[in-house]
């Protein structure tokens, strides 16, 4: 697929230097590029090199407006977007779109199937499922009983959803993961000292645009909902537990833990390896640190600042601590 | 499904107070019960609000035999366990119990199925297993040559087990989880630097009523045997290395790793992403708060003492030493 | 399969002290060793327990010559890597080389089968993919488009390899793993502090002989290529981000998680629960402690030094830290 800077320009509502009949049919890094290729720069260093490569066109900042350029740009305020807008541009319109019901796959005759639906090989719909218009369930993936899937996801293979889970719209959900398994709730007999399962009811409801990554779990609610909110996005190998409530636009790296009944509010940023106890609160905007952890029932508050280690403090005082331990060590036996 | 309240009390031998004929069609929480609906109260501040709720009964401790009830109330020694079990009952009541072999299943004509079986979807069953009376084959998972199952489980879809492990009875294992996989095991070459893999062709056996979360993985032992213990209660994404035995009612939360023969003995709390390196014995009774790490060959013991930290130590000495860090960096520079 | 000792110490290059003819058909550990099997010994003190053992045989090292054995032994200069050879010796004699593509499968008319190869119930191999001679694939797992593995590679059930991804020769894949998932990668347009995606159209090149654990996950490149490899070892539940390089002959233990762009050179030895943030560079073989933290642009540097803590340091200074810290604790409130 092709498309020429002036369309790329118009879609994306970008500013041309250079010559708008330029034909872009790719993306690439700087290193890679070649003809047809679009690349990005984010400074004067970068568009340096940008020019120096064998790309066809660059997106570059508003300070490029400045610099005698040897190829085509497209002047975009925050470039690094442009380039993904670009990008998803170019990849949607080559996508083959697909659709259909493979042969192997195992759809039951009361599951909703919207038009556009490609569901593949040996892929399993079960009873009152409904899947959303454009939507794809990968081969072997598990779709529970009444779940519902909105319009233009994309279920990777062998992702594993228990019955009623819902999904909005535009969401990606990577291979092996699982959503809406029962919660880790138990009730010890104080008599034998054994464990009993406390019901695990409650539902799981994803919000749009979230993006779930490879071998994830997120566990339904015990009698609550376990909530995901818009646009947050969740990295490999994530544990959300049950009754968690993660607000909007919120980003999870991989490996990190939440536990039971904790809140998560919108804009936080979460490193890797993180660990959240139950009934934990991260106020909106707060950062993470990755390997950071959060005791049970602890407030996490300040937009925009960082914490750190276990339990998590304000970086800036942990760093001090770490320092003034090292100076204590280098002193030798007091 | 419907139980009087009278139903319930004679099959879990609680008391009631008020009217017996009450009808109970399910469970809930306090903020979501309607009518129907049974919920609990561990103290007079809980019933005080489940009384005001629109559930139809409330589970309570003795202490709400003082108060005067606008609800007919089940008095438990335990409610929360009360609760359970009730949810339990009326969760097997309502259970559709479907059986029998799906025809997409490929089940070799060697295993053994015993009556009541239900084989979902696409399951592989390979030759000589065997599967136990009543217990669910979900959909997509695959067990292994030889692999034994007992009576009444649960192996949820898009699980795998390995060749020749054994399951007790009524064992749950959610989606995704691998069972009896090679453990990590290498020889490195001391000429050569590179490693060649150790056999690892032991066998895998877990007891009775265990709970496997989902995506976690238990190996296989190299030689000897991975043992799990009747009741141990695993989260989700928990890795178990080879060799290692744990001992009964032990629970391990979401994202923690054992490595290899290292032994859990019963009644042992381990919190989430906790670290235990190789050749480790936590003692019956010890608790492991969140993120502490074990190194190798170490021994924790004590019974009820939580343990804190990597190197984990008793929580009381680590806090204070966290405390004296806080200090010592506020004195600032010496 | 029956081997006498003498083809064993032919093929291994041993030497043999005793009965040559004595028939082996087995491995085992001491404890559990019975007639025909094959146990090692690495010093005295375990030979004097292989020799009252029920062990047909014993691989010893040089140090064994000068003992008076009542069992016959084979001397090896590494006896723990004689022993795993011929583990693999007779595992590979007895191994059935079952072949062919099993019905229930889905294989494109386009995708390219060598010989000997096995691919089991289930399984779907897209178009163009590539599947070298003598390898395995198992059953449920899915081989996207295009993906091309190497000979006598073992794919377990339930795998996914994502479109592209490149598999050397003898590769190892445990259950459930996901390998050349899109990377973490996020752009977040400041004007609405919503993330897109940025676009992750790289690839995934795996070494020869590299092993993989189950449910582990190895992201493809963003723009560039994610490689890992020859003879490297990761365990289960791994995370390799986007765009990392893994050298040769690393080892990477359970539930470590490898950040973006990082760089991880040859002869590494990474422990448990390890996390690597992005831009690092690990080189050529240092030693990370389990659960140590490396910071983001961080270079670890020091062949066969062991690092530890977060942020990871030589372990010698940490240890001090400790101990200093205890100290300090246990002096009280100044």
């Amino acid at each position: 697929m092709e498309f020429s800077l002036q369309e790329i320009a118009d879609r994306l509502d970008l500013r041309i230097l250079g010559d708008a009949r330029t034909s872009i049919t790719g993306i690439a890094n700087v290193r890679s590029a070649g003809p047809g290729d679009l690349i990005f720069a984010e400074d004067p260093r970068q568009l340096e090199a940008a020019l120096a490569s064998k790309a066809s066109a660059v997106i570059a900042g508003a300070f490029a407006k400045k610099h005698a350029a040897s190829k085509p740009l497209l002047i975009a305020a925050q470039p690094r977007l442009g380039f993904a807008r670009a990008a998803a541009l170019l990849r949607s319109a080559s996508s083959s779109k697909s659709e259909g019901v493979h042969a192997t796959a195992a759809v039951h005759s009361t599951a909703r199937i919207a038009k556009g639906v490609l569901i593949e090989e040996r892929a399993v719909v079960r009873e009152h499922a409904e899947i959303g218009e454009g939507t794809r369930i990968g081969a072997g993936a598990v779709i529970g009983a009444g779940v519902r899937i909105g319009r233009a996801c994309n279920i990777y293979p062998n992702v594993t959803i228990y019955p009623g889970t819902q999904l909005g719209a535009r969401v990606t959900v990577h291979a092996g993961a699982v959503l809406g398994a029962d919660g880790f709730g138990f009730v010890r007999d104080e008599k034998t000292g054994r464990y009993e399962p406390f019901p695990q009811i409650g539902r799981l409801e994803i919000g749009d645009e979230v993006e779930i990554g490879a071998n994830s779990t997120i566990d339904r609610g015990a009698l609550d909902t376990t909530v995901i909110g818009r646009g947050t996005k969740i990295d490999n190998l994530v544990h959300i537990g049950h009754n968690v409530r993660i607000g909007e636009d919120v980003v999870i790296a991989a490996q990190t833990g939440v536990s039971g009944s904790s809140v998560i509010e919108s804009g936080v940023i979460i490193g890797g390896q993180v660990g959240i106890a139950d009934h934990v609160r991260i106020e909106a905007g707060a950062i993470l640190g990755a390997q950071s952890g959060v005791p049970s029932k602890k407030v996490i508050r300040g937009a925009g600042i960082v914490f750190w280690g276990t339990p998590a403090r304000p970086i800036k005082g942990y760093l001090k601590e770490l320092a003034a331990l090292a100076r204590l060590a280098r002193k030798g036996k007091d």
